[in-house]
């Protein structure tokens, strides 16, 4: 059974990441999830260069057994700034830790932003959500090249910035500060964007009983998670003094399967591109009721649980990619209580 | 009974303000209090011009029944920008509300950064406590003046910035906007600097126990707070949507006397100075364990019933002024148990 | 004959302009030089709004008469800032003044981004000029598209910037200035770029003379120029204080066509982007002897005659568009003479 | 016969300076020259330490034999940035070359601050000159402590800025970059300015015939000169590559002196705050006609000869201090010819 075809009104998605131990996640999320219609993966530099994260990207794909998808490669570089990735967090590969598989999916002959444009005009209105888990050049220049993508978008739900916190400044977060020309376009369009930043994601720790559940599922891309899940707890120990990492991207996807996941503000955002100390934060404006026409919400509290047994939920129905079926609705249910009961008796 | 001779070591401060409303709160508290001894008042333009904030300071000194102190003009615009002051928050006058009686207070001629710096050099290294409730210009020029003051403060105590909590913009706070070059001078010179900002003055609320308890001293000078508080909640409900007025600046001063009034934690905090959405954000990282030499802290959570007994007790013990004695210490409780007592009633 | 058949190895150019007065003089003149093979034309959003600066460049281009050139029209607005358009110099239609014929050319249905891109691609590395005449958003979306683009540029040839000249603002110029993050990308770009700037093209005045030999063609074109300038004169007169008008465009095309119709430095470049005063200046660096690696040259002096020259005898080589053939080389010395001598004997 | 008194109405100056090579010419020229009164002379750190300059200037009046002229140190540092010192043009002393000679001059105990704003308020409005050659520190803080000097101040005659030549970046000179701060304040007040900046200082060059006519003078402030200029000259060489060295400062002296030594425009100019490559620009607008108000000109043109006749005349006039008399109004020219005959022969 595949799991892209379980539901009649899925929520199509674009995946714009930049695989990325948790891009990896997000990923497997939108492919496992029987809610979300995956319409296309494209990568724009981040974690890593252009050329690394689209290779991890299609291992994941592979991994995943993803199948009819188009993957395409987008931006190398930030509009404005110089290249800055990541390795002390993601590593030399941009997603060190597990093996990486020879890709079985060719990559589309289109950019990414051409990709983006044509998917988007090519359904409904408001029907597709762009869910961004990177630096935003690719959504942006998509934004620039053609106008109308931004009416006809659904929302904007990206994993990026934090109105209170930061990690790649005192007040910026990396996604944001290594495009943050880019962030401003994406936030003053007046499309619905969902800024879930990382105060939220300060929330999605893939503590013990988290790794235990995932552990429990005992597929190839479970322990493929896992892995990931080891080396970015050690990177976040010992370049953010984190004890368990925060898993940011997957929560983006989860907001847009179920919205409950996640309490919202709706509050006016904007980004600096001036500050000598503020460059690339998201300047969220607190003080009163948000005006009327306000278009930007952000994430504010995580429940734990609800978002962890997506991701699990989802690794189990992937299954074993090229076997036959994944495992039905009460096995699932069955399986996770399995996953928690392990975690406890620890 | 003189309050400031009460106690054998008293807190020596230096009060550089703009009253402003809760500056005249400010005033009386460090007047009133037995463990501060207040060398020197001095005003810089902020919440109204510098003739103004001076007249009202002298007012309040009058109504507090102020001898002995010298009381200096400072400076009469910010460093680099241009006046900037609060009439929606402090009315025409920068105290409006009650009437003002003429001042018996005569202004020292000495110009207030000159009194600022001679005070400090004419103390015992290591004694005074500076408490800008105003903008910082008086305090940034007596640094760039005479910089031997800097090591011989004991410790800057200012109203000032918020981490998490703007009123001037998004991010930003009156008294640091309005001078954020001269913010940025006092707070990257190596002096301990305690910021207590609007994440704490925004617990100071004038909530109506308090202008219960306020009332239940029946004094001339609690009256005088109770119609200072009745404007100012009529402005901070207008202006900024606020239930009850939160009254920033005697919350430095009750630091100052008791430190326990408040939780503070050790973060580098810097001004932004370039930031178009940001100028003037008290800049705070707290991404990881401060730096060993950081000198910078922040406050963060206020003990609201033990800050307003030190205010209420500072009525208390100024009384009438020209009249003999404050109440003693045991009618101090008693009257404070009646206020609460009448609060809960209502 | 036609114009563009005439030269074995012409140069090839994209004009990336926004008509405006001075950017239909730039299209002529690259039209009717036998020097230049004009690949294509692609429009911005700048003079005014992209519908109309697109709606004027297919007008242009059916007065010339060009046919087998694409026109394509390309960004509505600039990447971060918002539009800004200039309708005190170029009136509502952008190119006010002449009527306008109907178009008979029909727009390429490509994006001006991906037709600068597939022209550049498909031509011989080293052989393709770009002429941005108008805000440089166009050419920076290309490069960050297509970055392969950059090496295989011949030279970026663009009006824009001014070393020591503002005309939008004290230090910056109004191509510059309406997209400075563009012009950002573009300045930073390795390729050769030369800056054709107000401190050039402000010696490009439409002086009486001028505008007598242009008249003394006695073309539809030539017409159609002598009304541009009418309206040109009166708008720089009216907001800029000049006696006669500088057509800046056609300067960079002239250089392309013959470099020593001007003086030229390498110099090093780079946009401001932050500054309060001087947003979008182009900052050169004059201090010392240009590093090895520099890239930029800025334009110095005009040879104003040889200059207007190259136009006028542009507009004689276009002749009337439908009509057989223009004149012969020695009929067209003998028509500048003349109206030399007609503009002398006034 | 003391220079000092030989003209009724001579120009009163207060010299706040860095010395400094050419703060060192500065000096002996206000005090050669008959028709300047010098009222006192500060220091502000800028070429070296505020202790270095302050030493330097001693021992520069110490040689010119100054009397009755009160010295005193300022500022230490800069109002915000942190300080920067020229020990590549100024060497390690920031006035090597000469050896300097014990002071005799004792240091007058007033703050710099004070003394400027004493010396502008004991004297009648609109008398008193400000001849600032280093950074802008005191007289900004002059300005900030008691704003009434900027109305009774004559004019602020400063060596600084460029509007189209940078030193110390692209487009910034080192007086103005070392403290952009003081600067806006300076430049923002409504006091007359005029800007003597790189674009005029540029053309004071000591050239050999310069150095010739000093030569001449054959005294020991002479010598001393010529050890200052044979420092310069090398430092200038090797750090900005030019062939004489630009002698900044005495160019402000000698338009107070004689404003038709230079030509001058009037013309807006601010001090650009935020830029990245352009911070400390002194920009300014040649666009249209100055506004009535304009209170800014801005130096153009040096007439070379009569500058450095001024110079040479002072030095003569200076003779050795503590001999009787300088050479009378007829040898001076004697002496002048026999200058320009010696460097002419050559």
């Amino acid at each position: 059974m595949d799991p892209n075809t379980m539901t009649p009104e899925r929520k199509k998605i674009i995946l714009d990441c930049d695989p990325g131990h948790d891009d990896a996640v997000a990923l497997l999320l939108a492919h496992g999830n029987p809610d979300i219609e995956l319409l296309a993966v494209t990568t724009v530099v981040g974690n890593q260069t252009l050329e690394k994260v689209t290779r991890n990207a299609l291992s994941v794909g592979t991994i995943a057994g993803i199948t009819g998808v188009p993957f395409a490669a987008g931006c190398a570089r930030p509009l404005v700034r110089t290249i800055e990735t990541a390795p002390s967090i993601h590593g030399e590969t941009g997603m060190d830790g597990p093996a990486q598989p020879a890709s079985t999916i060719e990559l589309d002959p289109r950019h990414a932003v051409d990709l983006i444009i044509e998917t988007i005009m090519a359904h409904e209105p408001g029907t597709v959500t762009l869910v961004p888990t990177g630096g935003l050049t690719n959504i942006a220049l998509a934004a620039r090249k053609e106008p109308r993508i931004v009416e006809r978008v659904k929302e904007v739900v990206l994993m990026g910035g934090g109105y209170h916190v930061g990690n790649w400044s005192a007040v910026a977060e990396f996604n944001i500060i290594i495009d943050p020309e880019a962030a401003h376009i994406v936030f003053n369009e007046k499309w619905p964007v969902v800024m879930v930043g990382l105060d939220l994601t300060h929330q999605a720790l893939a503590t013990p009983d988290v790794v235990e559940k995932i552990a429990a599922v005992g597929t190839n891309p479970a322990q493929f998670v896992m892995e990931l899940m080891e080396f970015f707890t050690k990177t976040y120990k010992d370049a953010q003094g984190f004890d368990y990492p925060p898993v940011h991207d997957p929560c983006a996807v989860a907001y847009v399967i179920d919205p409950t996941v996640m309490t919202t503000r709706k509050v006016p955002v904007d980004i600096e591109l001036q500050g000598k100390l503020t460059l690339g934060m998201t300047v969220a404006d607190f003080r009163a009721p948000a005006p009327e026409d306000c278009h930007t919400s952000v994430a504010v509290d995580l429940d734990h649980e609800k978002f962890w047994n997506l991701v699990t939920d989802a690794l189990v129905r992937i299954g074993e990619p090229g076997e036959p079926a994944a495992a039905p609705a009460a096995d699932l249910a069955a399986a996770a209580d399995l996953a928690a009961a392990t975690a406890e008796a620890k």
